[in-house]
C-alpha cells in the first residue's frame, strides 16, 4: 500500500496538499505523521523516510517521491498507467490544462509574503491581523486566478468535471490553493464574491473536513505557531 | 505556431529551462526576446504578453502556459495527446520517474542561496568567486541527485533514454537543472567526477551550445549582473 509520511496537520500545508493529491487518485494509503520538532521527526528523517529533509514523501514500496507537486504528477502518471478510471488530477481541456498547471506552479514557487506572513494554522484564528501591502497583493493575484479559473473554465471545461471547485471538479490545482483556502479564513484576508464562494465549496468538501478536524485533534507541541493574538478556530 | 516569450538569453535561467522544454518537444515553435529592464519589456507586459509579469510564457494561440515546470508538463501533455512519437520528458519507469519529477520539483521551489548568490550569468565567469556555505550545501545536494539519477538510473531505465544525461536522454530533468550546469562552470564549484562528466555533456549538448552562443552575442544592457571580477566567458 502507498504510504504517505507528513508533519503537523495543523501546520503543514505542503503536507495537506500532497494528502489531498492521494485522495484525488482515489489509491488506498496510509497516513504516517512525522510531528515537526520532535524527536520522532529526527528519527524519521535518520532512517532515510525524508529524501530531501522535508514532509511530504510519498512511498510506494521501496520508491519515494517527494514535493506535494511532484507527487500529484506522479500520482496522475500511475493513475493513468493502470489504465482505471480514477481521479481527475488536470483538466482534460488542454485550455483548461494550461491555467491549472501554470497557476499551480506560480503557488508552488512564489507568494512568498502570503505563505511567510500568514503561515497555515488550523487550531488558531487572528481576528486582529492587519495584513501588510505584500501579503495583500499576493491575495489579490490569487484572487485573479480564482476568479478566472472559475469564470472561464470552472462550469464548462469538462462535463466529467463539473461542480464549484476550480475547474469543476477537485483536482489537482484546488489541492495546491487549499492552503490558501485556509489560510484566508484563519487571517480574514479579503477576496472578491466569487473566490469567497470558492474558500466555501473547498472548507466543505469532505476531505477538508477530516483533515481539518483531525488537525484540530492534534496535541503536539509546536511553540512556535504559538502566536499572540490568536483565538481557537 | 508556438511563440515562447523569454527574457535575456545571458541571464535568465528560467527562460533557458521553458526554451529547452520546447526543444524536448520537438515541435516548432519561435522565440521571442522580452530583454528585461527595458522599454520593450514594459510594453510586452503591458500588452499582456505576460501573465504572471514573468518570463518564460508558451503562446498557443490564445493559450498562455506560464513557468517553465507548467511549460514543460504541459507541452508533454500536448505531444501525447498529439499520438505522435516526439521528445521525452519524463522517464518511463515509475521508479525513474519519481526520482525526476522530486528533483524537478525541488529545483522548482528551492536552492534559493545558489539561485541568489550565483545568478546564472553565461557572459561572464567568475574565476575568484568563493561560495558562502549555504551556497556549497545546495551545490552537495545537487551533486548528491545528479549522481544517484545517473547511477541507479542513467544508463538502463529505458533503452529508448540512453545517454549521458540524467536519466539517459536529455529530458525535463536535464532542462530544470541546466542552469546549475552553467553556474557551476561559471563560479567554478565544486562537484564530484560523475556530475562534472554530467556538467561536461549537458555543456556540449547542441542545444545548450546554440543558446550559449546566442546569448554570448546579446548586447542588452543589463547593469544588475555587470559584478566585478568577472571576465568575459
Amino acid at each position: 500500500m502507498l504510504r504517505l509520511i507528513i508533519g503537523n496537520r495543523a501546520y503543514s500545508s505542503w503536507s495537506l496538499r500532497g494528502w489531498l493529491a492521494c485522495k484525488i487518485s482515489a489509491l488506498d494509503f496510509e497516513t504516517v505523521v512525522l510531528p515537526m520538532d520532535t524527536p520522532e521527526w529526527d528519527s524519521g528523517a535518520a532512517k532515510g523516510e525524508l529524501p530531501s529533509g522535508k514532509v511530504p514523501v510519498l512511498w510506494d514500496g521501496d520508491i519515494a517521491v517527494w514535493d506535494s507537486l511532484a507527487i500529484a504528477d506522479w500520482l496522475a502518471d500511475k493513475v493513468r498507467n493502470a489504465r482505471v478510471s480514477r481521479g481527475h488530477f488536470w483538466p482534460q481541456d488542454m485550455a483548461a490544462r494550461a491555467l491549472a498547471r501554470s497557476m499551480s506552479a506560480e503557488m508552488h514557487s512564489g507568494f512568498q509574503a502570503l505563505r511567510s506572513g500568514c503561515a497555515m494554522n488550523l487550531k488558531y484564528n487572528f481576528p486582529d491581523f492587519v495584513p501588510s501591502p505584500e501579503v495583500l497583493a499576493d491575495v489579490a493575484r490569487i484572487d485573479a486566478l480564482w476568479s478566472r479559473a472559475r469564470d472561464v473554465f470552472g462550469t464548462h471545461a469538462d462535463v466529467a468535471h463539473e461542480g464549484p471547485f476550480l475547474f469543476g471538479g477537485f483536482g489537482a490545482a484546488d489541492a495546491m490553493y487549499a492552503p490558501v483556502v485556509t489560510r484566508i479564513r484563519t487571517y480574514g484576508l479579503p477576496v472578491s464574491d466569487v473566490s469567497a464562494a470558492y474558500c466555501e465549496a473547498v472548507a466543505a468538501h469532505p476531505w477538508m473536513v477530516e483533515w481539518t478536524e483531525a488537525a484540530k485533534a492534534e496535541t503536539y507541541p509546536f511553540a512556535r505557531y504559538l502566536v499572540p493574538g490568536g483565538v481557537p478556530a
